[in-house]
């Protein structure tokens, strides 16, 4: 409970970088906004909580299970643990709308106090959420109740550290509430890193990372992070959950799995035994230009299927291109690109497609070389490396400048999924339309970039930025949510690459596992969790 | 049912290479057999079979799936899926021990006739085994009935072929009967491959092989199976488990992962969409010797950690090594590996490493390279390309082979297991240890070799030979076996790195999963398979 983020928006207050006065303007050419602030949240005080209701014999077990002082029911710590960081999220906590936040906030400081604490709740049939790095943009954070009369935060930030670094075998025992940076700092010192980086990378903890199956900006190269888990320990209301840790195994299915993905409703991931790597010695960001959307996605397809992707690849469509150029400033956009500026515009239109290595000098060199050779001969142009390293820079300041424009009355919020190389442009196309239909109304910006490659498909990132409709933004947003949702089911897509399901993909969930696959993941449940008090509402359909 | 093979060996008669003289020979002096023939398996007609009891209600229920002519229960059939081919499983065979043979043997010929065969057991109660390639080596296929008068061996034989390829996103939906080598010649025609090579290849089946979780022999580079799946389909006794294919989701636990490895407890897969690779147009295999087994592991963790492992990579320990080059016959050694081969003599003891990349041209040498520079900075010396090549041509005879070993009386067999890097040392020698003490009354050759590489750790696989306990050779090897399972369980190793559970491991599984994952597995079971009529025996403790 030591950093906190704005209970509001994202980061500690003053974090992020402000909007510019350039990028305000830009929103009312593209959005019909003025750029002026037209909403501030509501102070802390103002905040509409309901009084808490903890019974005296839950409230005397939680104490007893990890000391008075971790058992908190403030209206500071009620309202940082009452939400994550979706767009509806924001628009509920500005507005001062908290009335289903936890009755109360127990913080357990390691494995056996997690399940004395569920064994508490599972007694007192209260309901109980996880709550890791808080930045969950799917509702997964939620406290609903599911019927019950308490609903308990568990807070996993005390359960920190590295425990044991196996240097020779590059794996790493860590305590699940360990946050991403300190994770790499205390490995660091050791000359490793996990370099899982999300964008959520500032506050995410390995916990949630496993929870949410989470993939981060360099998991084309690095391997998403349920590639990076060797083993785990998870606190179940009816015990211990943990696989043997090792490389590979065939004894029976991989049990991992079932509790990668499971978002807090089997129990609380409490450890992991981690693989990590050296830390970079050298980075190579550097951005390209590619003719259109789809000789971009080919020139990618190819990349992947050589088994030369770069760590990072990230191909903005024709719209994000646009948007990004505008948003950096056509002027600072061809200062970065120095030389190429003028090839530059004779490509247009054109798409943006930024990558990254990272490694030790010659093997950074090594892997680039055969990349760089199939970009070119997949026609793109070469932008160097100044809007590559802009990118980098600025890869983790999207959520903040989300806070800006929300104070200007502008929409904004992402979704994302993935499909095979062959149904790619089916799929955007799709998911295009529909946020362009069901937004038709305040006429929305809506952008796209591929984000992770593989060798038989991608993902596919979309931004939607709108003017907020003032009467119902969270209906307007609700309604565009539910076509893209549609449109991806309808298309065979998966409803999520790396957000998880939360509470805001679950009517898609049975479209991706079957009524039986559902089925199956109830039974789990309901062995795991008899009196079905993790994460209610969360993962499963109703 | 085109294709079979021996009942009581592996492979078609007469398609294996015999045993050499000089072999015999060998055999003499490590083992103190005489080389020559002692035993020769009983004809089909001696084979001790019960009379099948397959009720009327049955037996209607099956021919109105299957078609009277896919249900069969002569002596030929019933023998021929009655087993596997691990050496115990031989061992009864050859001696004409087959009471357990399955009752009766069906062959649907699609996912609809497979629900329809699940429907009519669950009816009248019978069991289920389903058979694939039937090349199990861990009891997988061995027709327990947990209680049930009669047992039924599900033949997935006729579920084969190539259903739809997705070139551009190298996706193949296959029947899951399909053999590997139909299954790459199918591809081929395509310009594409599977390459998925285990010593079974000739005989497996993709369903078996997603079954049981293989690894292929160039799976360092290829990729487990499991990792080429993605996506399937699976009957089971109350109806379909499916799961949409695609490159990556975060939609909950991934459900693939539950049915790979379940050994048919669940129901039988009856398709599944791979990942596919080009063929190789060039390939290069090739032999190093190493100064010791110790700095063998340490060379091949290096390539592994710096992600330039080989596709294949095979280190030999000390044992192995000797065992390698005294079986090829000194001459020939010394004539293929050329020039090298003072230098050889030089080194001795050492060990053998194989190394094999297979690609296009410009692919393998840039990949080779850095391999090599690795290899050679950690003391690997370059025997050149002939053992390597040797090696690669006799890549599929070591399951031929052991059935002369047996007219010869010998036991042979093989184990394996899967560890961490810093882990592998300690594993190998408790294995050693517990090998030869429980055959010390037979004085054993046991050689171990690294099979598959992980950045954190590798696969130890074990081969055992020593003279036959004329009396009681199973029991002779059941004792080897349990003590070597307990050696690899109490140091944190899994029992199976791609062998799989089926009966012979299912002593060690919840040492591997703990209490509440065996109760997980249960549950699953228990939804998909209310009856508990798919594969009793397996994979799960009673």
């Amino acid at each position: 409970m030591s950093r906190e983020q704005k209970f509001w928006g994202w980061g500690e207050p003053g974090a992020g970088p402000e909007l510019s006065g350039h990028v305000a303007g830009l929103l009312g050419d593209w959005l019909g906004v003025s750029g002026a602030i037209v909403s501030k949240p509501v102070a802390l005080a103002d905040v509409r909580l309901r009084a808490p209701v903890v019974a005296g014999a839950l409230r005397a077990a939680l104490e007893r299970a990890v000391g008075a002082e971790w058992v908190r029911d403030d209206r500071e710590i009620r309202v940082l643990r009452a939400a994550g960081k979706s767009y509806r999220d924001l628009l509920a906590l500005r507005s001062g709308a908290c009335e289903d936040a936890p009755d109360v906030v127990v913080a357990p400081s390691d494995h056996d106090q997690v399940e004395a604490v569920l064994g508490a709740c599972a007694e007192a049939g209260a309901a109980v959420v996880a709550f890791g790095g808080g930045t969950s943009v799917v509702g997964g954070l939620a406290p609903d109740r599911g019927g019950r009369e308490t609903a308990v935060s568990l807070d996993l930030g005390r359960l920190d550290g590295l425990i044991e670094l196996d240097q020779r075998s590059r794996l790493a025992r860590v305590r699940a509430g360990t946050r991403l940076p300190e994770l790499d700092h205390a490995l660091a010192a050791h000359g490793l890193r996990l370099g899982h980086m999300p964008q959520s990378y500032e506050w995410a903890t390995v916990g949630g990372c496993a929870a949410t199956r989470s993939a981060g900006q360099a998991s084309t190269g690095f391997g998403r992070f349920e590639e990076l888990v060797a083993g785990l320990r998870c606190a179940t209301p009816v015990g211990e959950l943990a696989t043997l840790a090792g490389p590979a195994s065939a004894a029976g299915p991989d049990m991992r799995a079932l509790v990668l993905g499971s978002e807090g409703t089997l129990g609380a991931i409490t450890e992991l035994v981690l693989r990590v790597r050296p830390v970079a010695t050298h980075q190579r960001y550097e951005a390209w230009l590619l003719r259109s959307f789809e000789a971009g996605c080919e020139a990618l397809r190819a990349l992947a299927q050589a088994d030369v992707a770069p760590d990072v690849a990230r191909l903005s469509d024709e719209h994000d291109t646009r948007a990004t150029f505008a948003l950096a400033g056509e002027a600072a956009f061809i200062r970065r690109a120095g030389a190429a500026a003028l090839r530059v515009l004779r490509y247009r239109p054109g798409c943006l497609l930024v990558t990254g290595w990272e490694g030790h000098a010659g093997d950074v060199a090594r892997r680039r070389a055969p990349a760089a050779r199939l970009l070119r001969s997949g026609g793109a142009m070469a932008l160097g490396r100044g809007p590559g390293e802009g990118w980098h820079a600025a890869r983790f300041t999207g959520p903040h400048l989300r806070d800006a424009l929300l104070d200007r009355g502008v929409l904004v919020e992402t979704l994302e999924t993935a499909t095979s190389w062959s149904g790619l442009a089916r799929v955007h196309g799709a998911v295009r339309d529909a946020l362009t239909q069901a937004l038709r109304a305040t006429p929305p910006v809506i952008g796209c970039h591929v984000s992770h490659l593989y060798p038989d498909g991608a993902s596919l990132y979309f931004t939607v930025l709108a003017r907020q409709d003032p009467d119902d933004p969270r209906a307007q947003w609700s309604a565009a949510k539910r076509a893209a949702g549609d449109a991806i089911a309808a298309a065979g897509a998966t409803i999520t690459h790396h957000h998880a399901v939360g509470r805001d993909h679950v009517a898609w969930l049975q479209a991706e596992h079957g009524a039986l696959g559902v089925e199956l993941l109830r039974a789990v449940k309901q062995h795991c969790d008899p009196t079905g008090i993790m994460s209610p509402g969360k993962l499963l359909p109703p």
